[in-house]
């Protein structure tokens, strides 16, 4: 059956993955972006699609969210500050953009009587797990990141709207993502060195932090299933691989897709920043229990990601 | 050591009664309240001593914290929303008073440099929690409330900062608090039904909750203890006395003390509102090893009560 969905973040990294893929499907979208970080060019195809409607305006001003969310049936809530690593320079910005815009999410979805919606909530709020892999019922967590506070806010608010106002949702705690439009990260910021520079690398941290990391297209498998199969009244999933690879073994991969052979230069630390997480590794069985399972290897992620840059050198002015 | 204590919520049950004790330990206040449930009334000693000092403002306003928190060197930031019970009917409220406060708090701080910061967080963050009695690292929780939401993201902000800022933080997880200046729950509610009809009082719920009440001395005594004694970067205890009790044995001690017997009419239903936790006990043994216990039961602390409702009946006219 087909559904209208309300994506917010849709001109992003996985929104506009999740759009061309709903789209496909016969689903209608309306999609709503600021453009911040999101790009115009990520929507090229959706703009030309019927069944696809932009609504571009901020998630800080809920007067302009309440009639964009008429007539929708479905919210996936993709748009947030992804940036979890300069949360100390602007900490408003992760309080705005993933907490309170959080807030007025619901608030549209009361206003309009929709009643179910998809988070894209992060890994980050396990802060430094002593148990990994971590399973989503981890012992409570201390927050060690705003980016990550700021998403535990969100899954709070979303969880107590379920029980206030026969809400239902699916909370996905994602590891990083990778894939075609990705826009920032450590594959991201090394294709940038690399191409300035091929002779050298500067790496944060020692290299030897231990990560997990997610294609895009598997991310949405994921929520589709989910959303499909999860029946509780809040679905909380880590998102993720069986596995991590090291930092290291990320920038062979890279060194080699690119056919460069670097001088590495490590800041040193087992932090790549405050707040980063040296190891990071999702306990996914409650996800691969209804029916997901990730087609892609993080050596394929990060190849692909690689490539996706590589033909698409314009996002490297984008930021 | 005198220390220049920034008291939030200065006027209200917890925050006046802390600020009596710290004058009479010898140390300067400046004590913060915008009297939307704070009682001025609470302050007249205080008020009359030269090392308090009021000022009278509201936490969403950051450019007026930023001058009044000049000076200190620990916050205590008490100040809240603590209406768990109609947080479905103006959901904003708990975002602004208890999230976004918090946050203005912790940049009012950081514009001056203030480091130490004691919160009022509630055992209400653990949810339902499959772990009773529940420990401060039970398993991550799903939020019932927007109250407990609403709290859990301001443990959150102020453990980023923690991280982040070089802050220090003690995150306190309270049962329900009892004593003199207590002015909302069903102690207020019983008395004040019972007081307009002796012969009847009307319970939410089944009368079967189990609850946990700290005395509001002992709820100081800990924060004392626990500021002093506790040294991680982020220490989050939960406060409580080591047991609970029925809601029925509560309404029992209350008809006793005010030599009543009212016909008991139930309202039905495990929980008493939506979001309401129908068995609330914490493991405090993680306070106690810090030299804390409580000198008051549950009984006690619920009598006590009724004595200062009975000889303060003004607070009656507040609400």
């Amino acid at each position: 059956m087909a559904d209208h969905y309300i994506l917010t973040g849709c001109a992003g990294f996985i929104g506009s993955n999740l759009a061309d893929r709903l789209l496909s499907q016969g689903h209608r979208i309306t999609g709503i972006d600021n453009f911040s970080t999101g790009q115009r060019r990520f929507l090229e195809s959706a703009l030309k699609h019927p069944a696809f409607r932009l609504v571009e305006c901020d998630l800080q001003d809920l007067q302009a969210l309440i009639p964009a969310f008429a007539g929708g049936n479905i919210v996936l809530h993709l748009a947030a500050n992804a940036d979890v690593r300069f949360g100390t320079e602007h900490p408003r910005r992760d309080l705005e953009q993933n907490t309170i815009a959080t807030y007025n999410v619901l608030e549209a979805m009361r206003a309009n009587g929709l009643r179910r919606i998809g988070f894209s909530s992060t890994g980050s709020v396990y802060g430094e797990s002593a148990v990994i892999p971590t399973p989503e019922d981890a012992p409570f967590p201390v927050q060690t990141s705003l980016y990550g506070a700021s998403k535990l806010a969100g899954e709070g608010l979303i969880a107590a709207y379920c029980e206030g106002f026969g809400f239902q949702s699916w909370i996905f705690r994602f590891v990083s993502i990778l894939g075609e439009r990705y826009t920032h990260g450590h594959v991201f910021d090394f294709y940038k060195q690399l191409k300035a520079d091929p002779s050298r690398l500067s790496v944060l941290g020692d290299g030897k932090q231990r990560k997990s990391y997610l294609h895009v297209q598997d991310c949405i498998d994921a929520i589709q299933i989910a959303v499909s199969n999860a029946t509780e009244k809040v679905n909380v999933l880590n998102l993720g691989v069986d596995g991590y690879c090291e930092l290291n073994e990320s920038i062979g991969w890279i060194a080699e897709a690119l056919g460069v052979r670097p001088r590495l230069q490590y800041a040193g630390g087992a932090r790549g920043w405050i707040g980063d997480n040296p190891f990071i590794f999702l306990d996914t069985r409650k996800m691969r229990a209804l029916g997901w399972s990730p087609k892609h290897t993080i050596r394929e992620g990060v190849i692909k990601t690689v490539e996706f840059l590589r033909t698409n050198e314009w996002v490297m002015e984008t930021r």
